[in-house]
């Protein structure tokens, strides 16, 4: 669907000049761009890639001479990655399908709320409860008793556990699986796990009387907040006795781990890969990185940022920013690194005296 | 189904206190858990928590005064968690369904032993063998010849493949692909990877000849044993020409990756994101931390503990306990941490000598 | 199917010797190996294993004295693993099936090649182009409009979501998702992110007046070139308003992401959880390590290596190999690791002086 200059300008709160009528279909790459094309030219960089290519209009950085660049509009927004939310949401087209589709597996005991799509090959078990304006992809696998609020969308191959409660408008991505059994075991004597945390690894391990994990088995689900969107291929695993709960408009990547029992706080951010191993608490508003990860039963505070792949291996503060193997401050982070990148240096000289 | 207090002592080898007569539904945290709730109190740190809650009896740690408590009953656990494995098992209900959907696509080759429950979309290939007992969800897919032994359960969305086998009493969590090829390519002539090996990366990469990855196929399968554990989305990959093996009684969380050719030994823990590279062998009873990787063609010995994020770059003796990047004995990781910290100061000290 | 000894070295460009004639079914380990198996003994330290088992015939190194070896016929191979690309995919077994499953789900205005095989309870959305050749197995969830090249092969519970291209002879493991949606969000104001950044990290992080993460929508799809293997359980996310893109001839293994806007040269290999974060671009021939990962925005040359688990978080020029956290060339990794082993002695001896 075609939209004028001037309608997208206004979904954008910004501004529009020139040719405000023109009508565009999608956005492009400055270089990339044909004529009805919405050029995303958001900072300086893009000037030389503007004139390869064949836009009449773009999105431009503050202070862009837009007639000078070739164009005959220009949208000028002052935070450029915000109006990308708002813009590519306008061009997105809406998911394909409607009703219920005639090879779908409906328990007849489930609740389908109004105008919810449900494609082929899902199915939804006992007692299930699917809110209003849901859409459901194909082979999906929603358990017997499970919540789904209104406004979700789940993607192909989702697979929804017992005990589990999504709140409304939750998104979640192919192959994503929520309330998985939490990896909870335990021994009859205490493991080589409990002994090494006793003795810092000083003893070597022995091998135990009776080397059998016995299971602890998981009663609690999960539920997860209003707003949630979790990647493809991620796992949500249920808790023993309470749910694993996920805050409203926390968002996470594609192949993140969530442990039994964990708590993550409201509008986190948890990049791919990241992982929180059981019982950990993660506060409100925290990142964590790509392949981040944090070790089990700690307290991670509110406004934490955890840079790309650092390993928490115990408490953080609220507010903190930290990085490496074990995590710690960033700006022990970086001068521990600077430190070594001199040390083989320093050893030499130091040898020479 | 309700419980009484005696009758969950009883299932737990524990002793129990008061009125043990009292029939518990389930199980709680002490400050969410209702009358007919067992609260789990089985630290003095829950002391003030079973105030807040309305718990009639709980499990209590050795020693508790569960009268002055406020309780009618106790269950006194000598080993906390090993007690919640039996009071998990005994309140935790059987998965749903019985018989085979009218919906799964079995092919009349398969063999499908008694009382095996099949879910709706799933697909049971040629010649294959389901035992006794199985539980098996929907849209689960089982390659043609796949052999599965009797009392496993296969959650919805995990693919068998061609050439693999799980003995009695396997758990494959959601979404976990047992038999996928290998990784295992080749190129004409010595790759850059053999060379940056050879040359310990002294000498810049240049680009081959033939830049062409030749497929090496994976014709040995997987071989699961009784017992084993998989969490959601974990892969196991085929053998070349004889089976991927994993041992028995051995647990293994989500997200996991374990290469082609590997062998993994009995009652092994491989924690969640853990990975193993091809041709590895991992001996018994090892535990592999959360984000942990172990490098191809390596040995790692029995009783051996791999730390969260730990990477395994040689072979590792029996019973040693490891951690950091590269994988070093804990007390020479902490050393050398410890010492990193204090660094940066002792640079600059040096620098005013 | 049977081969003789010399059908199979001719299939692998070596020289046979001895009894040409044997039939050989399958291959083996050398000491596992029965008499109508062609044991794999490409160095000499099989000498033993050989002496274990039944061959009657094996590939041996080059300077192998077979006869002594008590072989009756031999292929000697220069190059062994090469050996084994052709030899695995000369015994290797063609999929199963034919043709479309009465149980498959296609849209009437999708396009289905010349000799697809669809499997049960796969899905093809409308105006989807299937090419000849294809092999797709059950449980696949091809998305509308998608376009999918000649002798591609898709095993179960592969998704396709919307505006996916694949070339040819593409390869497709369990559960890959290709084309989710990018992990893109924005809030209103500069992010903690943003200002970690720019502080790096010496002011503790506050929390934000408006803490919601707003969606940047993902337009743009993936485009996947020729002879691209994907393995089980990766994700290739869809980029914002052009495709993400993986270049012909590049390899992937399990569990690895791609994110948005990334992309991947020709002839790469990225290993097992290998993780590629937004908007990075991955030059040709590059081989990204198990566990490696690569921050957003970055530029990795051509003809890189990248250790296991190493975390590179700057551009990295062309023909280097990397190690480490973060990572550098790898002579400065190995330096300073070394280092680090050393310093805690030396600490100690500066603290006598």
């Amino acid at each position: 669907m075609a939209h004028s200059v001037k309608e997208i300008a206004a979904a954008l709160g910004a501004e529009a000049f020139g040719a405000v009528d023109l009508l565009m279909d999608s956005a492009a790459e400055p270089a990339a761009a044909g004529p009805r094309d919405l050029a995303l030219a958001m900072t300086p960089a893009y000037e030389n890639a503007l004139a390869q290519g064949q836009a009449r209009a773009a999105v431009v950085w503050p202070g862009a001479d837009w007639q000078a660049l070739g164009l005959e509009a220009a949208i000028i927004a002052p935070r450029a990655r915000l109006a990308m939310s708002g813009l590519t949401q306008l061009l997105d087209q809406p998911l394909p399908g409607s009703g219920i589709s005639q090879f779908a597996a409906i328990d007849p005991s489930a609740q389908i709320g109004a105008n919810a799509v449900i494609g082929a090959f899902s199915v939804i078990g006992a007692g299930a409860v699917i809110g209003d304006e849901c859409w459901i992809g194909d082979h999906v696998t929603i358990a017997a008793g499970v919540k789904v609020g209104s406004g979700c969308t789940l993607h192909a191959g989702v697979r929804l556990q017992r005990h589990v409660t999504l709140g409304h408008g939750v998104c979640l991505h192919p192959n994503v699986v929520v309330g998985g059994d939490g990896f909870s075991f335990v021994t009859a004597e205490p493991s080589n796990v409990e002994k090494a945390r006793e003795t810092l690894g000083e003893v070597d391990m022995q091998p135990p009387t009776d080397p059998t994990w016995y299971r602890i088995h998981s009663l609690g689900g999960v539920s997860i907040g209003d707003d949630v969107e979790i990647g493809a291929n991620s796992c949500i695993d249920a808790g023993t006795i309470r749910a694993t709960r996920i805050g409203q408009g926390t968002k996470i990547d594609s192949l993140v781990q969530v442990g039994h029992n964990v708590i993550v706080g409201e509008h986190c951010l948890l990049c791919a890969q990241a992982g929180v191993a059981g019982s950990t608490v993660i506060g409100d508003r925290v990142v964590v990185g790509g392949k981040a990860g944090v070790a089990d039963n700690l307290i991670v505070g509110d406004d934490v940022v955890l840079g790309g792949a650092a390993v928490v291996l115990s408490n953080v503060p609220k507010g903190r920013m930290m990085m490496g193997y074990p995590a710690t401050k960033m700006k022990t982070h970086i001068e521990g690194y600077k430190a070594l990148r001199r040390l083989p240096r320093v050893l030499r000289d130091l040898a020479k005296r």
